[in-house]
């Protein structure tokens, strides 16, 4: 038979047994906490119309779509969750009750260029509360403090920048800058483009000299959260978007504080403005504390209209999101999550008699206990099988002999001190419990 | 600007909330006896190389595959979580543990007929113990066992019926069948064809007029179990493979008794063969009981060789799987399993007070106790807003109006009942817990 190099395609990850385990403990805490605070879980096709994907016109994501070549050719795999779901309420706007929180985990799809850290295919995670034409402005703290706590859990120490996209086009509206989508796509790249280009850039934005040095004033302003808010209200500045975007960020602030974030976490950050279009008000980025040259591991924020393309509906949202696959690659990357040693099963039992029923009363009272478990059935030296549960990082085995089966015991065998004890089952499911 | 019509592809499925849940729910009693039972969780590309997909050549499934147009056209979705698991243990041969337990849970893609009830993307769910060179015998009984306790804790009777193809193959032996693929598949048809239509075609394959009628009373023999493995002995029949397929079905039934699956949840049954080439040992079908014309619900058996297409290595093994996203249309449409009201959270905290501290203060309490909560934030009248707990069948609303707030108390409604009670925070999230 002619054999074909097993391979995956480049640009795809897959992982090997004990990174998978990791990779599903992090997705784990993060659906956990999506549960926790109250998210809807959702599912929606891979596969979606060519049109419902292209609707929102020529971007860069759109570029790398990919088709499928079947029938009409009017399918495409999903490139996001948002896509999805604005298409899912606009869709089924009548069946659902509003707000609508939702979380989607799934797999997106981007012909990215190949390189390293970068997917074609990857897990999205997502949470989003949309309202029906109005959505309090409290929700917009509890996204980024569903956050926090994931972050917290998985053991890394990440800031959620926050901003206000209303606070930026006031003070561009209060500059009289013509081109206000350029404009916020210039300060997006502020930290992108090498400091003579951005003010070269800028000076085709905002046209006057004294407005302009305030503009620098405004984005290298440092200073404490509280201390950025009284230099805003400084400013004094008399434009109403301006203003309404100001009390929003700071009512946005102040609620997440009292969502139990703490201060060190959170960081008004006058730099941040998200390009894309659709953000409205609150904006969030969230970097790592010391390795902020990873990028934003999760961003989001409020938006006025999800579905404009599907509904004449308004459906104001907030949301955020994280790409989980990058960021996984990542955290290994810099050594910031340690590799821990996770098994996929609590205990390991081993038989070392010809009687087959007591192994399986004992087999079926852990797995009845929650105790996840399994027999090594195979035909091997028993060093070849502790060997088996040491190299899949099994903290228990539990050992069958002659003395064992006769007194209707178990030896315990601790496979990280060596200990080996001779205890009755029950004393054997609580240690291992 | 134009409105494009939000709807799904054909042959796809999306579930409103109360669905998801509930399909949810089920999914999760599978993973965790996955778990329970000792399997490795693994995640593969949806996206392959074609030609590992195409590797075994023209059956149904290859002519239902979905190409993907980009770049080289080497891309396509996969059509089952087998291939991509036989590609995966010949890829990392070296880097796995022997044996191999794993499983799957993952969308696959089939273009298939559009037809009530068949999904063009659906949901598998497989376990497969592979060994490296050899597998012994018990781990047969570990599968069906597994998928035993699902079925029971989903709350649907099912029973597994078994047969063994050495059995078989070597029944047919002793029939001197020249064709044995031929004889397999038309067995396996027995009850798909008309009586004299399947007569005819056995003609055809067993030329011994008595043979014939041997086989069609192997095929009628009804009787328990256990009276069958002794009708079986009786054949008395002077084949080394039938005989071995006999005393591997005993052993096989006797384990899976003793893992704790009560008999009558267990059929030994002689006219099970299953058409797939590689099944060369155990097979596995699973049927409702009443609801047998529904079909087999979760199939397996035991192959020698699962990777010939991508290795030159012997890997020999036994799976089963389910095909989750049919299974949950057909339990749904026979009203097989109740759409039991599942609420996302189990409290909805309604503020009344233009306090804010307190509220956050009640919300974080809750959450942190592992309380899945939400707070309705917007401008709506309080029975509006209880009709949102209603018919998100949320259990709880926590009621915080100024009493509440000045007593550091909370009122706790029960939605079911409709009592409401005053009591501390710790009374309630006792209540609710």
């Amino acid at each position: 038979m002619e054999i074909i190099r097993p391979a995956i395609l480049p640009g795809f990850l897959e992982l090997l047994p004990k990174e998978q385990l990791f990779f599903n403990k992090i997705k784990s805490i993060i659906e956990e906490n999506f549960q926790l605070y109250g998210f809807l879980p959702l599912d929606t096709p891979v596969i979606e119309r060519s049109e419902i994907l292209l609707a929102k016109g020529g971007g860069e994501t759109t570029k790398q779509i990919y088709f499928i070549e079947r029938d009409k050719r009017d399918m495409a795999m999903r490139f996001d969750l948002t896509v999805p779901l604005a298409r899912y309420v606009a869709q089924h706007y009548h069946e659902l009750e509003f707000p609508f929180r939702r979380y989607h985990i799934g797999k997106v799809y981007r012909g990215e260029r190949n390189q390293r850290g970068r997917y074609r295919e990857f897990y999205q995670c997502d949470i989003d509360i949309i309202g029906d034409r109005e959505l309090d402005l409290k929700n917009d703290a509890e996204v980024p403090a569903v956050f926090h706590k994931i972050f917290t859990q998985i053991g890394i120490e990440a800031r959620i920048h926050m901003n206000n996209r209303k606070l930026i086009s006031g003070l561009f509206q209060s500059y009289e800058v013509e081109d206000l989508q350029e404009a916020i796509r210039l300060m997006d790249n502020v930290d992108k483009l090498p400091e003579d280009k951005f003010l070269e850039s800028l000076e085709e934005v905002i046209s006057s000299e004294t407005d302009r040095q305030a503009f620098l004033e405004f984005l290298s302003f440092e200073g404490r959260n509280i201390e950025k808010l009284d230099y805003l209200k400084s400013l004094d500045i008399d434009n109403e978007i301006f203003n309404e975007g100001l009390a929003e960020l700071e009512e946005v602030y102040e609620d997440i504080l009292m969502l139990g974030t703490p201060e060190e976490a959170i960081l008004i950050d006058l730099r941040i403005a998200r390009g894309l279009d659709y953000y409205t008000g609150s904006v969030f980025e969230t970097f790592i504390i010391g390795h902020e040259d990873i990028g934003s591991i999760a961003s989001g924020g409020r938006y006025e209209e999800l579905a404009l393309n599907y509904t004449s509906q308004s459906l104001p949202g907030v949301g955020m999101s994280i790409g989980l696959t990058r960021l996984f690659f990542q955290l290994m990357e810099a050594g910031l999550i340690e590799d821990e040693e996770i098994s996929f099963v609590d205990a390991m039992v081993l038989n070392m008699t010809e009687d087959k029923k007591y192994l399986y009363k004992v087999l079926d009272r852990l797995r009845s206990e929650g105790i996840k478990s399994m027999a090594h059935y195979e035909d091997a030296r028993f060093g070849r099988k502790l060997r088996y549960a040491d190299r899949l990082s099994i903290p228990y085995v539990i050992i069958i002999g002659q003395d064992e089966l006769e007194s209707s015991k178990v030896s315990l065998k601790d496979m990280i001190t060596g200990d080996q004890e001779l205890m009755t089952l029950d004393e054997a499911i609580e240690k291992i419990k």
